[in-house]
């Protein structure tokens, strides 16, 4: 066989993975949506089989044969050519991917399928017990995976490398030191000094169905296409990339404040972009794919708070959200809004979060996914030491396990080692957004007037159609001419907020 | 291998592949109403990609070699045991399957994905031309099929036999033939006699999100579990069953004419509660599914007509029409509306039309199909024959083709030979409703009172819980005391429609 006929199949049959990948993410989609509760069961069989399939696609000993001719071949002799970019990448999934003992995989889509619906009822219930034997599983699962995929130092490396190739815990403990250190005191600060935003500046009744017109004008002035999309309502917001043509987003509502389904709209929103400018050609290979999750994220933060906590954005967003809801916003100046906007708050959740805390809150998460990773804590000992972290790093308790150690979906998921990635997007998209300005020039009047066309082309060209043809850090220092560093997201905090408070 | 061992094998494999085309339907059903239009092209490539693993499931040589063990041993010898009956229908899907060859197969999944969106387009722009290709194309494929499974008298007979197992075209010919001969005099006595209901009694605003609230109630009084279902909206109503827990319908909307709605809501929630009352244990066996779409139909058509058309329904639900809309039907009392109900109108609409005059739109589509699979008629001249038949049999002409025949998704979605399964329904329902009656005593007045529970679970007794264990005719013949006979049908409509006409 010749190299060329190889990674035809290779790329064939990556294609195909993903086709059948695609056909599970729209069962996972309807699973947060629209499947009456009585399905569960059903889905979750239906899950199952699929990751069984998906699993015994990805670790067909076929693959090894083909990367075997390609690799030593001329066709990749070229580190950037599409066809070495694909195989590098194909064979770092397939390593992980062969090392992953079938049972194991199929148990945790089982189990994290029924799992969401437990978490989604202890939740409602503020039931920890009801979710802590399925926290338990899925730990001792993914603690299995971390021994079978390998690591250097801690288990904790392997799940964190699933989500952020190459990233290590040590990498990503020294980031959070130098975040602690220069933050906490920070919102010490911020929190303690006598200028203040005006409180509950957003508290009033603004109807759901209003809501959801507002924010899909929201989404599409951002540039979300809804020819090729769609924005639903889901328990915990998320992006999902269904393929070419058909991205989804989903947020959730609050009556009493329009800012919770604002920030998730931009937030999500800011994935969809990304998944949207994904060159849809290459879909179901490494180059039609995120190079990242810390990348995702970073689209996906940079909207929520570059764009969406600046005062351009708030010039042009108070008149929007008095469209479909006259009294919205009511004696609300758009400097006000946006002061508002930036309130900083130690508080106990993390969606909500203001950018300045947002860090904190990943932190506390990031020490505990640890923690019980390697051992040395309990599922059943989450809540206490939820709350300690809660009152070392940010000063308050939560009332209760509903609105602490049970508020986020990702554990029962199985999404351990992915909270990292968005203090990995902060940094990506504090040096990108700088990156765009130094390019495009101010961006604060022009999004005061709804455009945000040069921001998002400029996103486009530096990151989205890029895909994963290089790493995520080799992508942020092209674009931005530096490598990943927190001083640029530190600086810019700094500035910004020494500025709105007057320190 | 011995029989328990190869029939175990033959279990679960027949239920891997529902299992796996269960993920189909959830990607049909979304296609046809969330999914963006954009999507529709990878849409395509996932169906025709599942279709083709579906295909090759069914067709596995490894199902035949297990057949050959189990049928020759004593686990089948009683052919009422559940064994036996699995079997036999394991055999029939089997033998069915293996002879349409993969090509055509994995074509018509793609060609009908793309049609069904085109059929979308070229009914809202009255365009029959830019549908004709798809047509034709479709017509072709199932020719194909039909050629490849082989037939006794003609190739439609083939394609009869997926949806009604055993029924022949002859057979349905000689029924239509006892139908037109009885139907249309009375059809043309009721609409010339000079007694008739109110015109347009219907006609009024009723905004489209409170009729959503009205049909989510009938759909619940009539026993449709909301916690294991769902109502949505599509181009065109549907019911989909995608496994235990999980049964969904869809309805369209006229805002000025509740009606449009509410005989949808009856028809596909008929076929819904069908769907939940399947035996969920036995999913995935033909001991779980329907014994035809007959009988399926017959179901769908019960709660549309014989619950739907009584004057008992009527007296329950202007009341319940009236809840979110209180100005609905204004003035109406509940017998002038069970009247117009009944009103009978020669018209070119099916989904619309009348209990009386229904027949005659499925004998149109009965003949151009039988015709367009033979080779007689051109997918060209459809338009000129579907006018020529209206005119002949409802004495109409449809104004356009989108009302005429653009009107129904079915040849869109590949389903030729599917139509005479409504009309076998009727034929069905009208002994089920009989036989009902008999034994649960007079329901118009129960029904009066809303209570539709003692229908309903007569229906679960003899038809619903039993799946595909009997054939149709022979289950209607064990619920009812007679084989399927197409004259308490028409007693029944001479009866009631003599009646209300003074005819």
């Amino acid at each position: 066989m010749d190299a060329e006929t190889a990674y035809g199949e290779l790329v064939r049959r990556t294609r195909e993975h993903s086709l059948l990948a695609s056909c599970a993410d729209l069962l996972a989609w309807d699973e947060e949506t629209y499947m009456p509760a009585a399905g569960v069961a059903h889905r979750s069989d239906q899950l199952a089989w699929l990751t069984t399939e998906l699993h015994a696609k990805a670790t067909d000993p076929r693959i090894l044969d083909l990367l075997e001719v390609v690799e030593g071949s001329a066709l990749v002799r070229d580190p950037t050519s599409p066809e070495a970019i694909n195989t590098r990448e194909i064979r770092r999934a397939f390593d992980r991917e062969t090392r992953i003992p079938v049972a194991v995989a199929e148990e945790l889509a089982r189990v994290t399928t029924l799992a969401q619906q437990e978490w989604v009822a202890a939740r409602s219930n503020d039931d920890f017990a009801r979710f802590r034997p399925w926290l338990e599983r899925i730990v001792a699962l993914r603690r299995e995976e971390a021994d079978a995929v390998g690591y250097v130092d801690e288990p904790y490396d392997a799940l964190l490398d699933e989500y952020e190739p190459g990233a290590t815990t040590r990498d990503i403990s020294r980031l959070f030191n130098t975040i602690r250190t220069d933050l906490v005191p920070l919102v010490m600060a911020v929190t303690e000094c006598r200028r203040q935003p005006l409180r509950h500046a957003f508290r009033a009744l603004y109807p759901v169905e209003q809501q959801r017109v507002a924010m899909a004008s929201v989404a599409a002035a951002i540039g979300f296409d809804f020819s090729a999309g769609r924005l639903d309502t889901s328990a915990h917001p998320f992006a999902i990339h269904l393929g070419p043509g058909d991205s989804r987003l989903t947020v959730r509502y609050d009556p009493w404040d329009v800012t919770e389904a604002l920030f998730c709209v931009l937030h999500e929103g800011g994935h969809g972009l990304y998944d949207q400018g994904l060159d849809a050609r290459q879909f179901g290979t490494p180059l039609g794919e995120a190079a990242s999750q810390g990348l995702h994220e970073s689209q996906a933060r940079l909207w929520q708070n570059h764009v969406g906590r600046s005062l351009g954005f708030w010039r042009y967003v108070v008149p929007v959200l008095r469209g479909p809801c006259p009294s919205a916003l009511e004696g609300l100046s758009s400097d006000d809004a946006y002061f508002a906007a930036n309130a900083v708050a130690r508080s106990t959740n993390r969606v909500s979060a203001d950018e300045l805390t947002y860090s904190l809150h990943v932190l506390v998460r990031f020490e505990l996914e640890r923690e019980l990773v390697s051992g040395t804590l309990r599922a059943s000992d989450v809540p206490e030491a939820w709350n300690a972290l809660y009152a070392r790093y940010l000063g308050v308790t939560p009332p209760n396990d509903a609105e602490g150690c049970l508020q986020d979906s990702h554990w029962a998921a199985g999404l351990i080692g992915y909270f990292p990635t968005y203090t990995l997007g902060d940094v990506y998209a504090a040096q990108f957004y700088a990156a765009a300005e130094r390019a495009v020039g101010d961006l604060d009047t022009v999004m005061a007037h709804g455009e945000f066309g040069a921001l998002r082309e400029w996103l486009r060209d530096h990151v989205h159609r890029h895909g994963h043809s290089l790493s995520a850090p080799a992508l942020v220092e092209r674009a931005t001419g530096a490598a990943p560093n927190v001083a640029t997201l530190v600086a810019m905090l700094r500035a910004k907020y020494g500025a709105l408070y007057g320190i």
